[in-house]
């Protein structure tokens, strides 16, 4: 039997402020530091390895960890989600997105629909879609193939997407596999449909519209935008745009486009990389067998997370690691800092994954919860960030968790050795020294110059930064902040904190405003 | 006489924490919001507005600021730095990036140069450079016309020039001075330099080097990429690459390239994206009349920063309600947030500027400081981060002040109308929204629907985005983060916080490591 209950309410969690905590500096220096490194690890799915040895855990702080992890019922509410009971409780939704890329439990039948079949059904459809581009089956009015795609969708149809396809586009150009080049429309600033239209080749470009409701206004903005280019350029629009939404949304069954491939209410935004949403586009671009990988790399990592054992659960281990440094540490944010440039975009959609899921004062009942919950997230790829925010990370007056990212090889293959190194090696020898340096710190005569260290950080290693290990990677993320969201016993899955400004924009534009909104729409000239 | 004290030795200090603090959705809301609104708010340089209404601010904390602003003599230290004193008191420098701009006092003669003339002088000389490529007079060894310009270079020596181009770029295209697309090359993850060789034409690009000491590992790491791939091309790679350093660098007189630009010690690089880090690339792909007006912006910016009136004051204004919002109202993060997508790297450019100058523990004596210093900064571009992390913002358990950009005006001007009106009316339709949801916040039955507001932030609004008001911008936001440092008492132009995790780097490289380091270090297979 469930039962959700506050955080502070929880044995575990009084036990857990008791707890003598670590002395990283002392722990992680000599051989001492040594076996922490070899001890605190545990394996990932796709060739992955999460290693936290230099957090601020030792075997007394875990032992509490996995006690508040069994007091939470995290496995159980985890076994819930999957077996399709409606956890997001706000808006009355179940949480179905791990169906797309797998079953983990029983079989989840809605309106006597199997939702794992639903899901694969148009994996299938977009699949068929993806073939015929790249086979020429389905072409332009001219006869002639699509060579790019564009998506145009924003939040959660946006950043996962965008930023799964930025991982993979190298990869995929190395390993022949990259079918069509990838644009995106998300903003509605006008200046950016505008700057990727004038960088793309519209005759030959196919759309995908993403909006689960079909009422985004960002998203019909855009559209409408594009359909204006495509019939400037003597273009039939319905023959160079899909649809991805809901079956009930304005979007499903109209003529305007190619075709449509369905989500439903149960897939979040920010879940939706492995759903249609990430799928159509990354099929078209990669080609459906890379998006296979993919997925199959998020459903083996998402086994992992129904380990009972939290210290055979990756996901379920960095969230509580988490949950001690936010509640019992008091560290109000989080870097993530991927080692790979074709990273570059994955912090931005964690950013989202993780404050849009756990950004929230009350809890599942509507109270106001007496602890903090989701941190802020912010990260660049190293080793960029080296050399502009980390002076903070460093010598700052806050401590700030760190999650580096690394992999031993590069994804082109192209490397150029100095001073007796490829770029690759120094690469990875400035992720692992690091971790150590924020960790050990060191001591200096001149005090500007003096690391106090004590800094904690957790890395995921892989061998390549392939669909797999991506794959592995974004479910490592999306059942982390899942448990998190059990342990503060918060709704991870809605985000009525974006309602308030979208209902005041809509005021503005009617001109229905007074006071302080009137006179800001006047300094802006609306 | 100057005096460099503590913030909490400050008697101002310490009546502005006795202060009653500001009910903000009591303020903005009704009339006395529209009189907040006209009343706080200043004028900048390139036609922008500093406004600060929505800050938890009333004219008596700012009297109060304003007396900490004189109590830290935050204007006479502005006068010190310009006037050529060693402000940089760690590495015994000069700090001089405004007179890449302007005079702004005396005459600085370092060595028998004025400095000014030497600025100006390296302005004229890849002027020339510029002018001599667009015209044609230096071109390729088939005697073909560059098209692309490249940029090498990491953290200052891309962050702002990159933040800067993409700021300009499309606004460069609608006003036909587009004169060479740029690229930039910065982390030493060998695809990341791969990609960008993939994405040109090596034979007719031309690479700006920028490294000030000719040290820097990436840097040189990727120097050598790409002179691989131009042999590889078989192209003499001194054809195609000039140098930014200082005249005492071992790049300064090399043949290895057309030509050297110099900056030197006094130019940190946060603040080089007016001399000749961003003046190259800026002025090859942009022209150099449209770098002389940014650069005309940002001098007139720094000029309304020498006013002792800290409400005529823009940056020093920002700084102080920044110092209220961090020292005594203990708000850990800011989020920097432009309703402009050509300002989508501005905030990662903020990033470094920020927390690698104010990130910093100990005061400009060396003694640990017992206040907070400079907040972790983050932000992406509106209405995309609406539909990210925006939740938090509004309903998370910690506040994050907000720093709002907009314009009336897009750069394009293509634009649609959808429901009434046009995209830049909805892009600031919903900035102005926000601010006032963030302030004002929402009652509802419904908890999960409750909007508590009292989330302080400002706007800088401008017309467009033009070189002249991204200068301003610039400008701003440079002087805001000095004016702190001086409030603070740190030294926010040294980063030696970024030295252990080299010199840790180069022990791995060397195989010169035991403990942790070394475990690591056969993780990642180094």
């Amino acid at each position: 039997m469930i039962s959700w209950k506050n955080l502070d309410t929880l044995d575990a969690y009084q036990e857990l402020a008791k707890v003598t905590s670590v002395n990283l500096v002392e722990s992680m220096t000599g051989e001492k530091g040594a076996e922490r490194v070899k001890k605190y690890s545990v394996s990932m799915a796709g060739g992955l390895t999460y290693n936290y040895a230099a957090k601020q855990i030792d075997d007394e702080v875990l032992a509490v960890l996995a006690k508040l992890a069994d007091e939470a019922q995290l496995t159980e509410k985890f076994e819930a989600l999957y077996n399709g009971e409606v956890i997001n409780t706000g808006e009355k939704r179940r949480v179905l997105h791990h169906l797309t890329r797998g079953q983990l439990g029983e079989a989840v039948v809605v309106e006597g629909v199997d939702k794992r079949t639903f899901y694969a059904e148009q994996q299938r459809k977009y699949t068929e879609l993806a073939n015929k581009v790249h086979a020429g089956e389905i072409v332009n009015a001219a006869g002639e193939k699509f060579t790019t795609v564009v998506q145009i969708g924003i939040g959660g149809s946006d950043l996962g997407p965008r930023a799964m396809y930025l991982a993979l586009e190298n990869w995929a150009k190395k390993n022949n596999t990259l079918k069509m080049e990838a644009k995106f429309i998300s903003n509605v600033d006008p200046d950016d449909a505008a700057a990727v239209l004038d960088s793309i080749d519209v005759a030959h470009s196919i759309f995908v519209l993403v909006s689960k409701s079909g009422t985004t206004l960002e998203t019909l903005t855009n559209e409408s935008f594009v359909k204006d280019a495509l019939a400037k350029a003597g273009l039939d629009a319905s023959k160079h745009m899909v649809a991805v939404t809901s079956e009930t949304s304005p979007l499903a069954k109209s003529d305007d486009y190619l075709a449509a491939f369905f989500m439903d209410d149960y897939i979040g935004g920010r879940y939706s990389s492995t759903s249609a949403v990430g799928g159509v586009i990354l099929s078209l671009a990669f080609g459906p067998e890379v998006f296979e990988e993919f997925l199959a790399g998020a459903a083996a990592e998402d086994i992992l997370s129904k380990n009972k054992n939290m210290l055979e659960n990756p996901a379920m281990l960095d969230a509580l690691i988490g949950v001690y440094e936010r509640n019992v540490l008091g560290y109000p944010s989080t870097a993530v800092l991927p080692y790979s440039q074709a990273l570059s975009r994955f912090p931005a959609h964690l950013q989202q994954l993780d404050m849009e899921s756990n950004g929230k004062s009350v809890n599942r009942f509507g109270e106001t919860v007496d602890y903090p919950t989701g941190p802020v997230i912010f990260g660049e790829p190293g080793t960029n960030g080296q050399h502009s925010f980390y002076q903070l990370l460093h010598q700052g007056t806050n401590i700030v968790p760190l999650q580096f990212v690394g992999f031993k090889n590069n994804q082109m293959g192209v490397d150029v050795v100095i001073q007796d190194s490829t770029s690759q090696q120094k690469l990875c020898a400035n992720v692992a020294a690091q971790i150590v340096a924020f960790a050990c710190g060191k001591e200096d005569e001149n005090p500007n110059k003096r690391f106090e260290g004590g800094r904690p950080s957790s890395i995921i290693i892989g061998d390549q930064l392939t669909p797999a290990s991506l794959g592995a990677l974004l479910s490592h993320f999306e059942n982390k902040v899942m448990f998190q969201g059990f342990v503060w016993n918060v709704n991870s899955f809605d985000q009525e904190g974006v309602q308030l400004g979208k209902v005041l924009a809509k005021r503005v534009l009617a001109h229905e405003t007074d006071g302080a909104l009137k006179m800001y729409s006047e300094l802006l000239d609306i």
